[in-house]
């Protein structure tokens, strides 16, 4: 009965907020609301599609991240918004709009960490306060330090990676160490995590140009990220080959390394690189994420007792930081203005608050009335939703008459 | 063959009068076709994928689904085209185009009502009559009446639903009272219709904006349907688990209600509300359309004889009527030029046309000779669609070895 | 192993002429961006799901376009650069980048007809190959013989399929006349498709208009293109029960005939040729495309040697061929500057090209040394990849069983 509760009251808190919003005088359409809408759809279709990739957690990764988002944009907006009152009011505008979509991406790239081993309530109090902790470091990334990070390798990507990495180092689960029979996926499981990657790998010169000054730069980026993102994919696929028995391909890889291109590019996307060095840029982040999945990810279980579900920190976190560093040696290169050093502290604190931050949330979610799933309800989506019965007619009169065959 | 030549008799309904189009000679990009591009991809993709969560009706609904809505958008343009004939001559534009989408919405929704109990061709008389139906309520409201509903809460969604339910009330089966085995979903049919609620969330700005007044207007309606449709996901999941079982959520709720703030706001869509009466607005909606998928639902089935397999009462119908009287009670507080007496008035015309429209429409459709399905093959693709054998190999060596173990 | 040297030697061809690719002094927002994400959309996304009816080939059909798609937008830019380097560089632009996606594209159609029957590094190898010989014909068509080929019917479709059937027909296999046991789709694989189908359905105007001429020209060509595929859809369901037993319709027409209409209007899209006219040239396609499946394909497999896996001869070779001399013929009424002359040539030359050029392709692809499938693992992902084991504890439980109850 405490879930539901849980449920509402958690409802409510954008709600005590909202009244705050207010539609300026000067409300208008002077940003980029196309960019805008491909950034939902990577925020909706692509992250909730992209962790359906489990076989009986589908409901959860796309139902969840539904919830999760629709909660945390409207939360990003009031964060953000409390910094920038203006006469005791908080301004909307499509530029803001886009901020609470990327802060919102932040809360879901930690989910994918913890992925199939939290409850719902659990996730809501991590996106509040994620979001929250994301606000300040946002603040002093692009207003204190003033560091260039247009399409947010540094600020969104490494720090949602690694907040999520601490979340889910707080959360250790010892009984998990050994395979739990629905940690892995189905063969449609896997084509409909496909829909994620894809819309995700479309759109993502748009999250990378949504917040760029609008001409040369904005279509810079967009160019910049698409170069990346071919030459990831192709990286890839050829590290996947190399690493996996007989040459084959791991669907896991595919789905996910082939977007590290996106990421690593996102802090020079708006910056004279050209395309070859956004290629370069793609090229390395394929194999690094790659590798990542193939060698990191089990060492990171089984010595730091870090069970990272989707793997983001190979997706987001090992090419976050690629991002940051190629950021700091672009602008020392001159390729934009700005400080080396500032772009080093910028990386720095990105990931220092992610670190302890996410160290702080994970205790926070530790508590034991957030209705944490058992050991071995995990990954699974019967727990939290109405499952209907699979078993189909055909089956189950076989199963009859196997019954009756063994009497 | 009967039904063989149904099919092709009514195809070429749209081509008798297609050689009435033309392109004016002022025919350019004035309107905002990039609104026009998202409704499409809600009608096509949105509705085509919510209605797949039948276990063995997918075929039907994305495929039944393409070939109404691409009758209904050419039908939908000559209708209308003939209330403003010029020169004899239908002219085309973008503007025409959208209202062509607009007028196919309501016979998807009508559509969901019925789904699983009608042959195509049935489906295809429903669209003829509906659409033309919508046209002259759609002549009344806007130019008659003069009332707003610029996303159409009341003249799509509420005409939709009711009409629908009044095909449905006319066609109803007994048999069908108690459950049928094909009435429900199987785990992959829910992800598959996640895919059209998704872009149905994703897209409902673009739908409740796309003929509104370009420039703040036009804004305005992107961002309260934007904030209304997260407060709805709050509200729908925090009811949902209210009411379930042990609070798990159920995925019928989480499909449909988490879009019934789109369809509250869209009377309202373009009035300042403030984003914090979006909100609002979003939230209520979200807790009557959960509350009528757990509760009114079955008693429609049972009590009234209105089977709604969608449940687009809920998702349609009650918030269509909520969005509606938001509209009397923005325009009575001075939100947009109007007349509170004119909208309630639209709003009874537009039940007044679904109900008795609906009503004569199901009749018709219920005359002996087009094919519709008997009960036992109802919520089944297999009576219209060629299907492919399910049993894999696997499965056919294990009922073998079962067969062989018997004897 | 040596596959693994394959990729990656591969992998390299692009990043040896990306230093060659600039950003030029007018990098600008001149072109139409927003077209090309829609077209981004239908390669990834449209093609790459339509492939995924197959039962068993899932990965390879979404995971495989992803790769060629990558690899060849990267390659397709490089050689269409070379015709015009500017001071030894390449420049980049938005235009450059759609005429990369649609040199992708007929590389896509290609895949289709030999799809299954193919290892990546082969179709690698068929992908430098079409694309360069692409680069020639398009240059040929587009700046020597002039013709009007805005919606690429021709040097796009035509192409395409002409060269996968070469291609196929050089690669034909005795073996797989008897239908293999992999070649067919589950319900669920069918489904996957239509997710395909339907996004190539509704970006298909984009695609058609992406490089027409801004203003009139460019809404023309996507009003056009709208008109002719819903006429198109109406058509092929028509014709699809009408061939069936019992008057059913088929998954497989619905999937493919319905976007004939797209194809064969490209050729005209620009063109004043009407809303009508539009119409009656889908309308003509979605009979040709659906016949052609049931009638003609068969035929083509057992008489001719080409086993032509997803039918592209039907969606884009007869249709591409239909568009060609849809253009004549309104070229000839005077609806568009040029020559109808030009207009047979280009046609001509489109086919020559792409006969010629497949078989000499598909000639260099049989060479032993890339990994062909044997023919038992045709139509098969897990030759290439990892596959998630698909057994159920269910099922397997029920496994045991029958083993006991055999005891």
């Amino acid at each position: 009965m405490e879930k539901k509760y849980n449920y509402i009251m958690l409802t409510l808190a954008p709600m005590s907020f909202g009244y705050l919003c207010h539609f300026g005088s000067h409300f208008c359409m002077n940003q980029t609301p196309l960019m805008f809408q491909d950034v939902h759809v990577m925020i909706f279709i692509g992250f909730g599609f992209l962790m359906t990739f489990l076989k009986r957690y589908g409901f959860s990764s796309v139902g969840l991240n539904l919830l999760l988002a629709s909660f945390a944009l409207q939360w990003g907006l009031i964060m953000q918004g409390l910094w920038h009152l203006d006469d005791g009011k908080i301004k909307v505008s499509v530029f803001k709009m886009i901020n609470a979509d990327f802060s919102t991406a932040t809360v879901l790239i930690s989910f994918g960490a913890v992925l199939g081993k939290t409850s719902p309530v659990q996730l809501l109090i991590m996106t509040i306060l994620e979001i929250t902790i994301f606000g300040i470091n946002e603040h002093l990334v692009a207003e204190i330090l003033e560091a260039n990070d247009v399409g947010a390798s540094m600020i969104i990507h490494a720090f949602g990676a690694y907040f999520g990495l601490a979340v889910a180092r707080m959360l250790y689960r010892p009984a998990l160490r050994n395979d739990h029979e629905n940690d892995g996926s189905v063969y449609h499981s896997d084509l409909f995590a496909m829909i994620g990657t894809v819309f995700l790998w479309m759109f993502w010169p748009s999250f990378n140009s949504a917040i760029a000054a609008p001409g040369t730069d904005q279509l810079m980026a967009v160019t910049n990220t698409y170069f990346s993102l071919a030459a990831c994919v192709l990286s890839a696929y050829a590290v996947s080959s190399l690493v996996e028995h007989k040459g084959k391909l791991d669907m896991v890889h595919i789905q996910n390394a082939t977007l590290a291109g996106g990421v690593a590019v996102g802090t020079c996307a708006d910056m004279n690189i050209g395309p070859f060095g956004a290629m370069i840029i793609g090229f390395v982040a394929g194999i690094v994420s790659t590798l990542g999945f193939k060698f990191l990810t089990p060492i990171l279980a089984s010595n730091l007792g870090i069970q990272d579900t989707c793997g983001v920190h190979n997706l987001h976190g090992m090419p976050g930081i690629l991002g940051g560093i190629a950021g700091i040696v672009a602008v020392a290169l001159g390729k934009k203005n700005g400080s080396a050093a500032m772009q080093g502290a910028a990386l720095a604190s990105s990931l220092g608050f992610a670190l302890v931050g996410g160290t702080i949330t994970g205790l926070i979610m530790k508590l034991p009335f957030w209705g944490q799933p058992p050991d071995q309800n995990c990954f699974d989506d019967s727990i939290y939703w109405e499952v209907p019965e699979e078993e189909e007619e055909g089956e189950e009169t076989l199963a009859h008459r196997v019954q009756k065959a063994e009497v």
